[in-house]
């Protein structure tokens, strides 16, 4: 199947409107092209429903939680009902909690904190920093990257199997790649973990945006995901699931809020009545903007309908995979093989390019934004890329002048707003950088590659 | 002085428009009117101009921080941008850096984290608890509430000079009270601290969106504030103020964006090398339209000048004051008396009132947000109304039912938002539910007072 049959065939249906989509950027070689947003799975741009119910709901902002005005209710009124439909989005159990906070990095954070001190942790070492870095404080035990999905399991149960039978113990596993884009069996990792009496937090950053989660089906224990990556860029994300481990924690952070009572005692102390509720977790003023920006974007995905936002997102995902196929020059960047199931988010390298270099052109040529780096995903890119795992590198930005070898790669990723043309216009200007080389020079300018002038 | 003298002054300039000024509510004696938003304290409506630039930047979003792509570009500069935006609005040392938190709160809990283990922190007893709380992994000296300015740095001298002098020791204090408006001896204070080799933490939730904070004149080492409070409701806050501190600490979050490099060793674990600027505590994606809005609320404040619109303010506290005064059922909370300097927050108790009782009338039969409760700060609001230091209350919501005597109290907020006709409607509302009585019966629900239907 050749590239321009696939990209003359129809899509499936019409993106979803998002904010930007008619946004022009300047080209280093004369004009102006409508900007390619081709980094969502670092931040997807706010949908257009989403930022027309946050106008919307903006005039009636008011202080929540006990403010006695009619605004403050509303709005109180509000941030609560996003917690509801959250909870629906992600087909929550009864009982289960819905914790608002910043981003999936703060969610796992968050989870961190509640762990009792004997915890054993076990975390694949091929996810985002994200998921392997905020158990600092307990216990871990970082798992080889796995090469089938069968070995994935398999890994996790031995190591399971070997545990100290003392202590709880959770497991981390993120639903889709941020790098490689593909699924995890998360329903037989968390099979897995609960057989050894171990529980599982599900990353779902790069699911959620594209594929439904269902916290019953997939009967994990928690699910994190980030409001940025979800088409709400409000500075908002979620902690959901079991609501025992959240209660019996000290509170995320102290202060109102998280605060039921507070007295002084007749030694001079203080003493704290927290919380129980999800709020133990949430003090400070909320976010209730961010948070009804998710909702926003929740009900929207739903009422777009999963099934026919994945079967866009299919093919838009075979239009870059068939147009990268046919470029000898490049290697796309995978742990299980061409068939595993992925959602929209390929790496790639290209022989002869530094991926700066390359995402550089990109950018500036043809208009069209990826991220070039490790992804925030240093020991998964390091070992699909086979280099010196003692290479330095920024998270995303390398040293490598123009024209060295590779010490990082290139990230293509799209979503419910891509239409065709963007990545239409990326496969062909892959082809073409390729093939044609640059059209421009590049120097390295404050850890950025940028044009020449 | 006569309140109708008062109110029929003009005032010094017109307010800043807000977001939400021409919306109307529905009164419980029918009709509508437009919305007096007198929770300022808790929570600002959004400058027009803080959604006007949001708005026009919302189809410019991008992900930061590495994106190869033209938005991502702007986007980055705009997020660094803000940072160097609120270290101007702050008037920052050279060197100081400016962390993007979600709030106060956070950016205490954020600075409680970087405290070696044997810091002593001191803190008046009369703080919030955003204040009062995070210092729960230190030696904490609560300091009793003071009565005067001058008491309050002599209390703070009195402690310091009898503290150990191993280890490192903080002060933390807020500029103006959440309860009272009050002003405090923040210069005084912080020399004092400063002469006792300890460092000092300004909490300007409450005195950033009323007045300007130096942190040169007033010689504090960090200070710390929320975007809600400032005009700008879009999940962000700061702590801004000597590096030192924060780049010697453990990351606040652990995870990408504040992680420079990671890599397994060779006996399976993880190796973390982390950021030493202002992102080695903002890991995950940054709240960039937060950091923004906060940015273009610094400007805004700055460009309308401070001296104005503490002018103005001026006018609106008195205004409520010399109203209240004429209401001999109210008594107006104080800790430092009649003529010390404050922003534009006033509790109060009104004899013979339930406050959640009042504030509801004031809300459903005038249109007026206020809100009642004890504020999140327990130990003050129960050390001002003299009540029993064991009852029990919500933050906010007593479980008093109507007609009780107060066990909390009624609190008016207002800022450079603020109409006159909110003000003048806020005294003659108090001066006639005092005295006819409410003109429609209440009930509590859901710990709420509503209208009985």
């Amino acid at each position: 199947m050749s590239v321009s049959t696939l990209a003359a065939a129809p899509s499936v249906c019409a993106p979803l409107p998002v904010l930007g989509r008619d946004v022009t950027v300047p080209l280093v070689t004369g004009g102006e092209v409508t900007y390619a947003a081709l980094d969502y799975a670092a931040s997807a741009p706010a949908l257009q429903r989403v930022w027309d119910d946050v106008a919307a709901y903006a005039p009636y902002y008011g202080s929540v939680h006990r403010g006695a005005g009619y605004l403050s209710q509303l709005s109180t009124d509000l941030f609560e009902n996003a917690r509801r439909t959250v909870a629906r989005f992600l087909d929550c159990r009864d009982g289960d909690q819905v914790v608002f906070t910043r981003s999936t990095t703060d969610s796992l954070n968050l989870l961190a904190a509640t762990l009792a001190a004997d915890c054993q942790v076990f975390v694949f070492e091929t996810e985002h920093h994200a998921s392997l870095l905020p158990w600092r404080d307990s216990r871990v035990t970082y798992l080889n990257a796995p090469h089938t999905l069968g070995e994935a399991v398999d890994t996790l149960e031995r190591a399971l199997a070997g545990r100290d039978p003392h202590g709880t113990a959770l497991v981390c596993v993120t639903g889709a790649s941020n790098v490689t884009g593909e699924l995890w069996p998360v329903r037989e990792l968390a099979a897995a973990a609960h057989a050894h009496d171990a529980r599982i937090v599900l990353d779902a950053a790069q699911l959620a945006p594209h594929h439904p989660v269902s916290v019953r089906d997939l009967d994990v224990d928690w699910v994190a995901f980030s409001g940025h990556k979800l088409y709400a860029p409000f500075g908002s994300g979620v902690l959901a699931g079991r609501a025992d481990w959240l209660r019996e924690a000290e509170p995320y952070l102290a202060g109102g809020g998280a605060s039921r009572t507070v007295s002084r005692r007749t030694d001079g102390g203080v003493d704290v009545e927290w919380h129980e509720s999800a709020a133990r977790h949430e003090a400070g003023s909320p976010n209730v903007i961010g948070a009804y920006a998710i909702a926003s974007a929740c009900k929207t995905l739903t009422e777009a309908g999963f099934e026919t936002l994945v079967a866009r997102e299919r093919y838009l995902i075979e239009t870059v995979r068939a147009g990268l196929a046919e470029v000898p020059e490049v290697r796309v960047l995978s742990l299980f093989g061409e068939d595993a199931p992925r959602v929209g988010v390929i790496s790639f390298v290209v022989e002869g390019w530094n991926s700066s270099h390359f995402a550089a052109a990109l950018s500036a040529e043809y208009g069209i934004g990826v991220r070039d780096g490790l992804f925030c995903a240093h020991p998964l890119v390091r070992t699909l890329l086979g280099s010196d795992p003692q290479s330095q590198g920024e998270c995303g930005a390398p040293e490598a002048a123009p024209g060295e070898k590779s010490l990082n790669a290139i990230r293509v990723s799209f979503g419910a707003g891509t239409p065709d043309e963007h990545v239409d216009r990326f496969v062909r200007a892959v082809r073409e950088l390729v093939r044609d080389g640059a059209k421009w020079q590049y120097k390295t300018e404050d850890g950025r590659c940028v044009p020449a002038v």
